[in-house]
C-alpha cells in the first residue's frame, strides 16, 4: 500500500486524554482512534494487525475441532433469566436496552447463555458430543472507569470458544488441547516468552481456572512466577496451601505486574443444568453435558503487544501480527531514485510481501524516518541517492541500530 | 467438512413463528438461530455464506480505491448532536443505553457522523482528497415489525463506505465508479440478472439516490421497471415529471415487488457542514468536503438470494457465495463405498475444493438427499454400491433433474 494513499497520518503530539501507554502510541501512529473513554474504532492499520491476531486465533481453534459462527449481539432477556444472570445485582456490567415495542435487551457481555441455548437444539445423542463452536464478536462491559487503553474496553473485539463434552474425562481431555493451543497462539504473536500460564480461582465446579498472563508494567493483576517451571499464580490464590498443592515454594517466586490476555475455565454443569442441556449416553440413559469456556480479547492482545514490545521511538510489531512486513522509504526527489523505488514496490508486492511504500514527496527524511520507528514495521528497507550509489538498497530491522546496504536483486531474500 | 462434525442439523418442521421464507428455509437447513423477533446468529454454514459475501463485496471496494478500518458500535452523544440527529424525536430506530458512570451512548444504525468526525481529523489539503474508508459491522435500528426474516434486522450486518471528495464533479465520477462497482457485487453473488439500478428520492442535496433492487415476491418495495433499459424507479418518485426527466415512458414498465439490497447518496455537505469537515485547494482556499454514501446489508443479501433463487425442495445457492462447492453424500454401509467416499474426500480437499462430506453412517439415502437439496450446495456427488458398479460417482446439478456416472479420475474435471 502507498502511504500517500493511507488515509491517516502520525500526530506529533501525544492525545492529552490517556494514560495507556498502548492507547497512546496506537494513536498517535495511526491505528486507532478514541471515540469515547474504552470505546475505540480500528483505522485501516490497526485493523490489518487485529486481522493478523484473528487469523492466527482461528487457526489454532480450528486446529482442535473449533466450528467458527456468529451470535447476535442483541441478547434475550429469558434465555439470561434461565442462568439467573440477567439481574443488574448479580450482574453489574450489563448494557441493556430497550426495543420499541417494549421489553428489554441486554448487549453481550459473554457468550454461555447463547450458546448453551443454540446447542440444545442439536444436541440429544452422545454422537452429539463434543462439540466446539466458537465466535469472534464485539462484546461490552459497562465498566465504572477506563484507563487502560484497549487493554480494557467498554466495547472489545473477542474471541470465545465453549466445549461441550460428555463427561469430566472428556472435558480434561479437551482442556488440555486448548491450553497448548493458547500456548501456540501466545507464542505465534510474538509474546510467547513473556508470558505464563497461571493458576487462578475456578469458582464453583473446579478448584483452578487457567489464566495466561504476559508480564508487563502496565498489567493490572499481580502474578507470582516460578521461572523454572515456566508457571505462575495469580494474587487472588497466591495462599500457602494453595502453593503447596501446586508444588511450588513462596521464596521461588518473583512477583510481576502483568495483563490477562486469556483465560480458560471449567464450567462443569453450571450452564448445562439451568438450560436442561442432555443427551442420551450409549446405555440410554440421560446426562448432563460438561461445559468449558475459552477467551481471549484481540484488543487487549494487540495492547499487550505494543506494552511489551514498544522502545522509546514507537512501536515494535512482531512479524507475524504487523500490519505489513517492509516499510519502504523513498528519500529522494530525482527521478532515478523515485523510479527505483516504485520498481522495488512493484517487485515486492508481485512476489506477495505486504509494503507499505513511504511515497510521500513533501516529507522530510527525518520525518520518515520517525514515523517509520513509530509504526513500527518490522522491516525498513530506504532507497535513496546515496544508497543507490552504494549499490542498492538499505535494509535494517525495527529492532536493529545499524543497516546494511543490499542489492535489488539479493533484497528479496531477506525476507 | 465431514457432516457427521457439523454440529448443526437439518430440522422437519418448519418454525412456527417466521412468516418470511428466507428464515424458514434458512432455520430448517441449519444456516441461522432466531434470537428474537428481527434477531439472528449466523450458524456455521450461515457464516461460511456471510464470509463469503463480505469477500466479494471488499474486493471491489478494495478495487474502486476503498480503505477497511473497523469502527465503534458505540456512539458518542455529542458527535451525533453536532449533526442534528442525536434526538429521538429526528431519529426514531435508535437503541440507547448508559454507561454506568451517567451518560447516554448509542448504538450505531449507520455511520456517517463517526466516519466524518474520524476524517477530520487527517483532511486538512486537497493532497489529502480524494478517500474512500469503508467498514463492516453489526448495526442496530430499532424497527417496531421484524417480519421479513434475515431481509431486516433489529440487528445486521452492514457494510457501509462513504467517498470524501474535493468537489462534485470528483463525486460524480467516484459515485459512477462505485455504481459499477455495486452492479458487479450484485453480479459476482448471483443475482444480477434479477437486480436493478432504481431511481430513488435523492434528500436534500441531489436529484435522486440509487438504490439496487432485486426483484422478489417477498420484497418491501414496489418499483416500475423498463426491460429494455434495464433501470427502475422506486414508488415513492413515480411520477409523471420524474419519468419525463428520465426519459422512460409509463406503459412501458411492469410494476414488480422488490427487494433494496443496496443503496448509493449522494450527501454533498450535509455532513461536512456540522463537522466542520473542510480542507484547503490549490490556491489556498478554504472549501467544504462532498461526500457520498454506499450501503449493503450482507444478511439481507444472503436472505435475498434465498428468496430469489430456492425452489420447493430447498435453497439454492450461486457456487460463489455457497457454504462448500461439492456436496458429497455416501449412500453405502459397505468398506468398499465408505473407502471410497473418503478417498474422494481426500482428494478434493487436496486439490482445495470445499467439500461438505456427508459420511453420517445412521441416515437413510432418502433423508440425504432431502437434506442435501434443503442445504442447496451447488454440486452434489453420490457414491454407493450403485455407482460404484455403475463406474464411479453420480453427480449432478441442484438446478438439475438427472445425474450422470463420472469416474473418480474424471470427477475433479467437473469443477
Amino acid at each position: 500500500m502507498k502511504q500517500s494513499h493511507l488515509f491517516t497520518k502520525t500526530k506529533k503530539e501525544s492525545p492529552t486524554d490517556e494514560v495507556a501507554q498502548n492507547a497512546e502510541l496506537l494513536i498517535k501512529a495511526g491505528f486507532i482512534n478514541k471515540e469515547m473513554a474504552g470505546v475505540y474504532s480500528y483505522l485501516p492499520l490497526g485493523l490489518r494487525v487485529i486481522k493478523k491476531i484473528e487469523n492466527i486465533i482461528r487457526e489454532e481453534m480450528d486446529a482442535i475441532g473449533g466450528q467458527e459462527m456468529k451470535t447476535s449481539i442483541l441478547q434475550n432477556k429469558e434465555i439470561w433469566e434461565k442462568s439467573g444472570r440477567w439481574s443488574d445485582k448479580d450482574i453489574d456490567i450489563w448494557f441493556k436496552t430497550k426495543f420499541k415495542n417494549g421489553g428489554e435487551v441486554g448487549l453481550s457481555f459473554t457468550n454461555e447463555e447463547a450458546y448453551a441455548n443454540i446447542l440444545k437444539q442439536y444436541i440429544s445423542s452422545y454422537k452429539d458430543l463434543p462439540v466446539y463452536p466458537y465466535d469472534f464478536k464485539s462484546i461490552f462491559r459497562n465498566e465504572a472507569r477506563s484507563k487502560s487503553g484497549i487493554l480494557r474496553g467498554k466495547e472489545f473485539y473477542w474471541k470465545a470458544l465453549y466445549s461441550f463434552s460428555k463427561n469430566e474425562e472428556g472435558h480434561n481431555e479437551f482442556y488440555e488441547k486448548a491450553k497448548l493451543a493458547y500456548r501456540n497462539i501466545f507464542q505465534r504473536v510474538g509474546i510467547g516468552h513473556l508470558t505464563y500460564i497461571t493458576f487462578a480461582s475456578g469458582g464453583s465446579f473446579s478448584k483452578f481456572s487457567h489464566e495466561f498472563q504476559t508480564v508487563t508494567g502496565a498489567g493490572e493483576d499481580t502474578i507470582y512466577i516460578d521461572e523454572d517451571k515456566g508457571i505462575a499464580v495469580n494474587k487472588e490464590v497466591y495462599e500457602d496451601e494453595v502453593l503447596k498443592n501446586l508444588g511450588l515454594e513462596k521464596d521461588r517466586l518473583i512477583e510481576k505486574r502483568a495483563v490477562e490476555v486469556g483465560n480458560i475455565f471449567s464450567l462443569g454443569t453450571r450452564f448445562s443444568e439451568p438450560f436442561d442441556l442432555k443427551y442420551k449416553d450409549e446405555n440410554g440413559e440421560e446426562k448432563l453435558v460438561v461445559m468449558g469456556s475459552y477467551g481471549i480479547g484481540l484488543g487487549r492482545l494487540m495492547g499487550t503487544i505494543v506494552e511489551s514490545l514498544s522502545d522509546g521511538k514507537g512501536i515494535i510489531w512482531p512479524e507475524s501480527v504487523a500490519p505489513f512486513k517492509v516499510h519502504l522509504l523513498s528519500l529522494g526527489d530525482d527521478d532515478k531514485t523515485n523510479s527505483e523505488g516504485d520498481k522495488l514496490y512493484e517487485n515486492l508486492s508481485e512476489k506477495g510481501i505486504e509494503v507499505l511504500y513511504d511515497d510521500r514527496r513533501d516529507v522530510s527524511a527525518g520525518e520518515k524516518f520517525a514515523d517509520s520507528d513509530l509504526i513500527g514495521i518490522p522491516y525498513r528497507v530506504v532507497v535513496s541517492k546515496r544508497s543507490l550509489n552504494d549499490g542498492g538498497f538499505e535494509i535494517k530491522k525495527r529492532t536493529e541500530e545499524k543497516g546494511k546496504i543490499v542489492s535489488f536483486e539479493k533484497l528479496t531474500e531477506e525476507f
